[in-house]
């Protein structure tokens, strides 16, 4: 038994015993037959205009169903008892979720498919709520993201267990990031590879040189960093499941001389390096604290360093997803990119090269999604089918949320304001194919 | 005599005419050879303190050298006057260009290198000023870009006479934006050509397609995409010089089937396009009038079609140089990132691709310098000293600024929120030199 699984172990019978915690609605058990009044008719049929006539059937717990107006439906949504239907109305962003999971509210066909029609619709039909509406079913904003809550969010996610994540995620550096399928037809594993060699190209490596990253997951790309451009990483992480299995697979892989990884918080880099990067961790970092990430990344970069920032973002500013963000990942804020360039200015930097990966995202989850339901069973018996339902709704509207442009994935390259030493063109990225030929 | 040459003679004579208006400092011309008094040698090394002591030494109307304290002099910097010495002291920021203009300032090395090393210098000082210095030597905030106020403003400007730009710019199309050195060793000719198929690449353009171009200068993006994509164009001008050549040159090259070039306000533009496409135009536009620039863009930009604007920018807002604002380019405000993706912002659109081309504005203006030095005699013919020295100035002081960080140059391309075609990657746009071989 290895360390990594000796702990994960432990936090899987943590998660088990945080679940008497959950904030958990109750099937109101006793009238789960009953006849629907016709009031909750007209709640479902208000329900369904309000959120802008997607084409959805309801069916009730007595077995009734509730077509839409004026419309083919294409999904039918199930729900299992009358109280799960308030709770719907009432805060649909938490509830939905939270019924989901609990077996409460069932959907027939294809999830992600419901879950991009319905952002859809909701999109066009928000602009047309009145202002009570907007009040009630809005979205809260995100817990704190200071030193210690940081460490209770980033356990509560990524300290799940790494035999879980191995189950799912690609098979060549556990990568939980979005790839980069610079061709459609690449395998989960190809385009994770890419991405990291994408990112590699965009900051210009060289042997010899020095790169801390914040924020590393399972050391993939510090491993990767370090084989293909002989360079030396301090990589950073609060995870400490995560920070466990990356030492133990640097070792492995005799790249421990090169790597160093940190159970350390961001915000206690020290030292001065020649490449900045973070891919994934900025969803996590929270607005309040970009200045203090600017002054960080200001003062840790040579002067002729290039920067890094890889993170989902948003088209304009707009709150997590409230059952994502209390229940998924807690403290998760994606910037708008004018929230995300804000980081740029407020350290003075020089923005070189965005790029928008959004479709690629949608693409990385459908293949984890595969994967998941694949070993749902596995799941299912290391958590509970609570966690699995959570965990496919989590993965299928992230899937719909990128389809549907709700989400964009941003790559952010930057330098300080006055480094002359900047690449003639982008041309250099493309030379060659950043996917291996085959994995 | 071509209808434009008869216009230029027109808005030659009108710039002429236009002088008796000119702000002038006038030279105290009684007292040029005085002895200079001991607290205008005390204010002279204040000065060069405040400005954070550069590499720089005063000489006085009568001969006296000022040297830097502690620090070896790289440059000469003459005032011909004493008066000189307080416009400079009260208003540098105006006062300069007006002196350097009317002969009354004089630098005797290289003028780009001294006002890169003034711009280093002042960055790093001006942290320190105390606030009334701070208030003192402020820019101000730039002109109006109403629909009335933008046609004086572009007409100031552009409509100096096309014999006057086609001294100096380049050959192949007439550029008066960043050309695109994807590498060094370009002609400035190959180089505005590269920016051309550049554009285009990213607008990922087809055979038979649509495009609206605002601000079209004199018309050279329109007939390059017109001539190598098949594309029918819309161009929009104010500029009554610009549109008048880009007619006669479309009409000449037989393009003027797929070319319209209309005299008209960019917000005016009427229709749907497969593209968006502004190059040099947002500099003039006004963050006051972003939001109805988005609108529009909105409103003109086909379902799946793709928008981009190039402009100067900035790291972070800041007003213009008052000089450039005032005697160079009314109205003018290149907006920092965050301003600029504010747009993309406010019309829902997704951000796709953000490219900085700086230093490529720093070789452009170098070549564009290099080729007005040769033809310095005869711009003085056609106008007259004061302008020649305005100009030159205003080109070196813009090669100053790209090379120390004081400007970016950022090309951003988007799409609306919802377009879910999209390329796959950006390596289509490097798959083979966008420069033509030789030119």
């Amino acid at each position: 038994m290895s360390p990594s699984t000796a702990n994960k172990l432990t936090e899987t019978e943590k998660h088990k015993a945080g679940r008497a915690n959950r904030v958990s609605i109750h099937a109101d058990s006793r009238h789960v037959d009953r006849e629907p009044h016709s009031y909750e008719r007209w709640l479902i049929n208000k329900i369904l205009h309000m959120v802008g006539d997607p084409p959805l059937r309801f069916r009730l717990w007595n077995g009734d169903l509730i077509e839409p107006e004026g419309g083919q439906a294409r999904f039918t949504l199930t729900l299992n008892d009358p109280r799960a239907l308030y709770a719907l109305a009432t805060n649909p962003n938490l509830a939905f979720g939270d019924l989901y999971s609990a077996g409460r509210l069932d959907v027939d066909q294809d999830l992600p498919g419901l879950m991009a029609e319905l952002y859809r619709h909701i999109h066009r039909a928000r602009s047309h709520w009145p202002k009570w509406l907007e009040a009630l079913w809005r979205n809260h904003a995100p817990r704190s993201t200071g030193l210690e809550e940081a460490r209770e969010n980033i356990h509560h996610h990524y300290d799940l267990g790494n035999e879980f994540y191995q189950l799912w995620l690609d098979q060549a550096e556990m990568q939980y990031t979005c790839a980069y399928y610079e061709s459609p037809e690449l395998s989960l594993e190809q385009a994770q590879l890419a991405k990291l060699e994408h990112v590699c190209r965009k900051l210009r490596l060289k042997p010899g040189q020095t790169v801390v990253e914040a924020g590393c997951g399972w050391g993939g790309l510090a491993r990767y960093m370090a084989r293909h451009y002989g360079v030396k990483v301090h990589a950073y992480n609060i995870s400490r499941e995560q920070v466990t299995y990356a030492r133990a697979e640097a070792r492995r892989q005799k790249l421990d001389h090169l790597i160093e990884y940190i159970e350390e918080d961001y915000r206690n880099i020290a030292g001065q390096y020649d490449a900045f990067v973070s891919v994934g961790m900025l969803e996590h970092v929270g607005t309040d604290h970009y200045l203090e990430l600017a002054a960080l990344i200001q003062r840790t970069l040579k002067p002729e360093g290039f920067a890094l920032l890889h993170s989902i973002g948003r088209n304009r500013p707009m709150l997590m997803n409230a059952w994502i963000e209390k229940r998924i990942f807690p403290g998760a804020y994606p910037p708008s990119i004018g929230e995300f360039v804000s980081i740029c200015e407020q350290g003075n930097f020089s923005v070189l090269d965005v790029e928008n990966l959004r479709l690629h995202y949608a693409q990385t989850l459908s293949h984890w999604l595969e994967r998941f339901e694949k070993h749902r069973d596995r799941v299912t018996a290391m958590y509970d089918e609570h966690f699995t339902r959570a965990w496919r709704l989590y993965l299928a509207g992230s899937i719909a949320a990128f389809e549907v442009g709700a989400l964009q994935l941003f790559q952010v390259v930057f330098t300080h304001a006055n480094n002359n030493r900047l690449p003639q063109s982008r041309g250099d990225l493309y030379q060659s194919p950043a996917a291996p030929e085959s994995h």
